[in-house]
């Protein structure tokens, strides 16, 4: 049982974990389309490599999708599932302010406390904010850089199994760094862009009015738009402002605005 | 009550806050056009969603305008009006020859403090002063800015809300660095423009004689010009220091120069 | 009175300021054309403002000139002029090999000392010195820069007053960096160009006997030559070093060569 | 006898080396082609060299091939079976976090023992990792390149014998560096790409069911890809997850995807 | 009288002062041309102008020149010459080792102990080493460079007097820095070119025998070299180690390598 | 003699200098033509001028050549033969993790040792790794070049005299930062290209059998190579770990693929 393992294997050093997965998962996992249980699925099997086969006691995965494409929630939930005693997430709003030297250390010792476990999840999320990168200059932080390159390839401990998932929404920066090359696969989470995944996605909120919903149903018909799951729902918390006859329209301007509907 | 809750909330660190609000709305807030109400009226809606919407506990928005347009003003005021028992402005004038990671520690207390109260409202003014911006190399603290990036980000603790509201006036370099994208939306405050506008601000500033404003706005009829409401009232107050017969030639020489009137 | 103020407020920490006054305005200030006038005036004007607009409680101004064309001495003579209670002014020589922390420690401290009195006059000398600027890299500090750019902008406590005037013979760098928009306006002091200057100058002077004016007056007739006025009285002490007879030729052949004289 | 000279010469300072080689050869040296041979012979031979040959009491060897093509595995196998009484792997793993001081020092440190016995063998293991190379910017640690170079070519005492491997997948790099000259020979590790080295990758490692093989054997006739034995196993682990009926097709399809089978 | 100034007022900090003079001429001041005493009366004539003009009581003195041309000897020939009571040759040699606020910390108390004295000349001998210039990157310290910069421009206080004698063979990097300018005026020594010039220096170290000079003066009749007299005096030094008969064309045949004779 | 000057004057801090001068010669010095005696000749010829010429006190000499040409080892064998008292060898491996600092005070305290001996010599070998050259930047250290470029032009005090002895691989490196300029004479060390450069040193060094020998003679007859001095012996000890018959093909298609032997 995971919040029983929790309980057991971390050290609340940051707060309470369960805490955390709750904070990273607001708003559940929605089936607002294939992808969503594709990815929960790849994870899945990843989860089950680590833990039976002798020859790769280390697998490592990076997560990739767009700003707000649910990444965080997503890695958090395969981690959350694979039930593994020990698991980490590792985000940059812990880090903030730490010196190139002590985030290093921070990662490390994540490390180093994983290698105790004999199944553990290690996810290292947002890793172009981990590493400071900013695209003028470019800066980051090369230590950081280095030291998770080092640490997402090192073998633990005979004994010891261990699965990395790391999350970006910069793939063409990892991969000009090499980073990528420290991961044995790739999984791409996609934005949502049909009117199903819309509509699922209301349904599953109970957003608006059953009527309003019918209503959005039916002007969004044939239409396409790119939005990511975390930020859909942060339109459909602006719409909801609105006065009860201005929520569908402000709703669908907002998604023209920002998700490209047309 | 805003004052009253100003006082339990915030301790007053760096010397009285009641006194930052009156430093930074020194000349009060001139309803010049549209534009003015429609920016606090927006502010009133993040507000609104902040407080009510379960589903996003963080919203983030920008402030975007000329130098002298008035975004620290109605940043204030916006958080002032927001009623929130916690509200705290952020300017770089409190971090003068603080190190890069001073600075950050300073930004993370803020961001902390805020969270022990149920309803936050935190104002980042002046962005690129507050990371240390030269476009001369370009030159910045990508520490800090990274900081902001994650903080403007970070989900409160379960049960807490919290408004950002961040002000700059080069909209351009947080594209550029990709920081755009940790605010959830975007305000932009234009200079005043009309013949009416500056009528109304000398009208409300009680500048000059009336029958010197009446001179004004006959000179000004059917022209243009580009001005921020901050430039404009030190340009009032330059201009009242000429001879009585010189005031109005003085406005309106000193708007051709550096408020481009034709 | 002018000495008996700074004698109460300025706490003489560097050396005696009475003698920075004479030291900086060493050779007096010599009306040699109508633009030294006009910028003592424009200065008084700026004076008034801060003293007496309820509106604008913060004044800025930069001097700009050619190395040499005295804007030390202007901004010096102007500050000294204001009748200000506390006057300070901010030279490079003061902070050689201070770190660039050091350095902006001393400027926030100037800025918090004027804050103490009800009217306060500071001057920035030699902006791209007090920032170290080299044209090669180009370096320079960017912590003092940002310090100076807050500094000059920070509106003084509620109740405090303060004329901030800057100085550098770098114009096109200030506007690179932004720093130009620091400053609420700007003051340019031209060479001396014309051969009234240049009688004007050495009369005042007493500089050589009256013969050997005459003869210089008489030479110069017609003549163009660009230099500020203190390159001027260095070639006048240089020129007086030769013997008696070879004093005019000396003085005119060294404008040649070092003022462009034709 | 290897390990007894493990156990006598080598601090274990970062816990038991017998360790370290199982964990660098954990599964094993398959003799997948004549390369194999060859690489161990060459090695043998250098080992030779620096035993027997009274001008030559330093020896240094580049060993370079792609990410996964098995350069630790071999430098770890050539340094066992040389059995010289002091070995010492130096890997990336271990120096997570250091200072590029403490690094060099380390470094130092194990030069410096090596020093003490009469025949000894160091490995660098994966060098690009250990001078922190990332090609944006490109950045890396000049202090340890430096370190590297010099104590690659240092003379051991009098009576002192050493051999010294370095790895690397970048060898591009090594050689913009100069850094190719710091050694003495070069042997180079090529990819997997026939049927026959995948076949007997297979058959060693006993993978899926003698049927399955036979299967993958049929399949591959005649056909080329291009992968490291290290990613090779990795491939052979994942596709040993899915059932029974799939396991070919998922293996021949991650070759296609991974190792560019056609 | 001089040395008995120096015993007086110069601290011997870094050893005997006297030796450091004798040092810097090792080979005295050969009169070998013009230029040589030219440069000496400019100099001198700036003494006076420290010591007499009441309008300029700080004067200084770049003197560039090829590389050996001479220009360490020569400025403390003019600073040895002035008399005055304080003397002080600031040259890298010193300073090697010392990080860039040492550095600056020393140039400093350089001119600090000046201002104590009522008449005094400061060598800043190798400006380019001063600062550690380095024409790749390039590279310097811009902390030295400023410090360097102001302290040539700060007037001394008020009854002190200071002539300060620079010294660059890189007059373009000064002129690129705008360091040009802080010095008042330029003199440049030039190369040996002439005959006469060789057979003057010749005569004077009454170098080789009297024939050999009078053979090597025949064999020069007409022809152009470009040589600093340092680089002569070792040529002379090299061609004496050559036996008898082989002196004069070994001299000749240098001249030719190193000098480009004709 | 030299072994007993070197136990009266070099305080061993690094352990034997007796062994670092064989180190450096481990191979002594083979006569493989007439440029090895022509730069041996050279440097007894400045050994002498620093020791006779009362003008030059300090001579410097840099020594050029491919990596493994002979640089150190010749170097070392022109100290030694000036029999001069006093003899310091400054290489990179004493080096090796020291801070810039750090290297810097430890050249100038060698100099300083070198300046308390009435006639020094003073190697600074390898130029390019002292300084911490990286080409990729490029990178280097510049305070240690700095450093390096003083003392090697510092003259010694009165009555001492030194000779500094430089060596690179990289001339126009030294060319590019103009520390070539700090050199007075300059010295190439060319390959081995000819038949009877190798002949005479495999006859030197009894390399092979007799009959080897001559077979190797005879197939080089008319044929051209480039190599060192340093990779010749290596390449010699790599082909004498052949079987008996292969060992002459083995040294000749070394030679071929390293030394470009056609
Ligand atoms: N199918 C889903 N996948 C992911 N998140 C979902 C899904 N359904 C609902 N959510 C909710 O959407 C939000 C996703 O936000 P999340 O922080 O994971 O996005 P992100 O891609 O990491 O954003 P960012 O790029 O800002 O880091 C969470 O509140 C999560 O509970
Ligand atoms: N409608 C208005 N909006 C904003 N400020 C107003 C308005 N009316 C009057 N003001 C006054 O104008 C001034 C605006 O200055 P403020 O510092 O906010 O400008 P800013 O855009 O932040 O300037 P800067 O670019 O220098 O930071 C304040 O004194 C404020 O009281
Ligand atoms: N009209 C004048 N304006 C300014 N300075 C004058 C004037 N008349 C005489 N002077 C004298 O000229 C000198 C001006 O020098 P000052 O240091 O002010 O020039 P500057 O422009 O600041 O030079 P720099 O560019 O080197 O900083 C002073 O000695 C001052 O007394
Ligand atoms: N012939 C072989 N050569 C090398 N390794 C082999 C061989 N046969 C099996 N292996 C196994 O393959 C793996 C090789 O991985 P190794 O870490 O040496 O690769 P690598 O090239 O160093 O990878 P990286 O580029 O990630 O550093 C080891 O587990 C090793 O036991
Ligand atoms: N007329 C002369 N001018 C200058 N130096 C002379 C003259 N005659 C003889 N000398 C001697 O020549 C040498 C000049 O060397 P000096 O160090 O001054 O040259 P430099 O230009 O400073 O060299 P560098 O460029 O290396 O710093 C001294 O030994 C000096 O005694
Ligand atoms: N004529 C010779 N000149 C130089 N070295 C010789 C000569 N004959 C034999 N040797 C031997 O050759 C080797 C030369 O190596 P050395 O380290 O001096 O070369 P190097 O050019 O300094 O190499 P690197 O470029 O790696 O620094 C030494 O072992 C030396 O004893
Ligand atoms: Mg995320
Ligand atoms: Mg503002
Ligand atoms: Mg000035
Ligand atoms: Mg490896
Ligand atoms: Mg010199
Ligand atoms: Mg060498």
């Amino acid at each position: 049982d995971f919040m029983a393992s929790l309980e057991n294997d971390i050290k609340p050093a940051y707060g309470s974990k369960e805490e955390d997965v709750e904070r990273f998962m607001r708003n559940g996992i929605i089936m607002w389309g294939d992808a969503v249980q594709s990815t929960l699925d790849n994870g899945a099997l990843l989860c089950n490599q680590v833990q039976n086969s002798d020859k790769t006691p280390l697998v490592s995965v990076l997560i990739t999708g767009g700003v707000g494409s649910g990444k965080t929630a997503l890695a958090t939930k395969i981690a959350v599932n694979s039930g593994f005693p020990f698991i980490k997430i590792c985000a940059p709003d812990k880090l903030v302010g730490f010196s190139e030297a002590a985030k290093c250390q921070h990662l490390k010792k994540v490390f180093d406390d994983s290698y105790k476990s004999q199944l553990s999840c290690v996810v290292m999320d947002d890793i172009e904010k981990l590493i400071d990168y900013n695209p003028i200059g470019p800066r980051f932080s090369n230590t950081v850089t280095q030291a998770l390159m080092v640490l997402c390839k090192n073998l633990p401990p005979l004994g010891r199994r261990l699965l990395v998932i790391g999350t970006s929404s910069n793939q063409d920066l990892l991969r000009e760094m090499g980073m990528d090359k420290s991961f044995d696969s790739h999984l791409h989470i996609p934005s949502l862009s049909t009117e199903h995944h819309i509509n699922n996605t209301l349904e599953k909120l109970k957003a608006f009015t059953s009527d309003d919903r019918s209503s959005i149903s039916r002007q969004l018909k044939g239409r396409k738009a790119w939005v990511g799951i975390k930020s859909l729902i942060r339109i459909v918390g602006t719409a909801e402002q609105a006065e009860s006859p201005m929520r569908v329209p402000t709703f669908l301007s907002l998604l023209e605005d920002e998700a490209g509907l047309k």
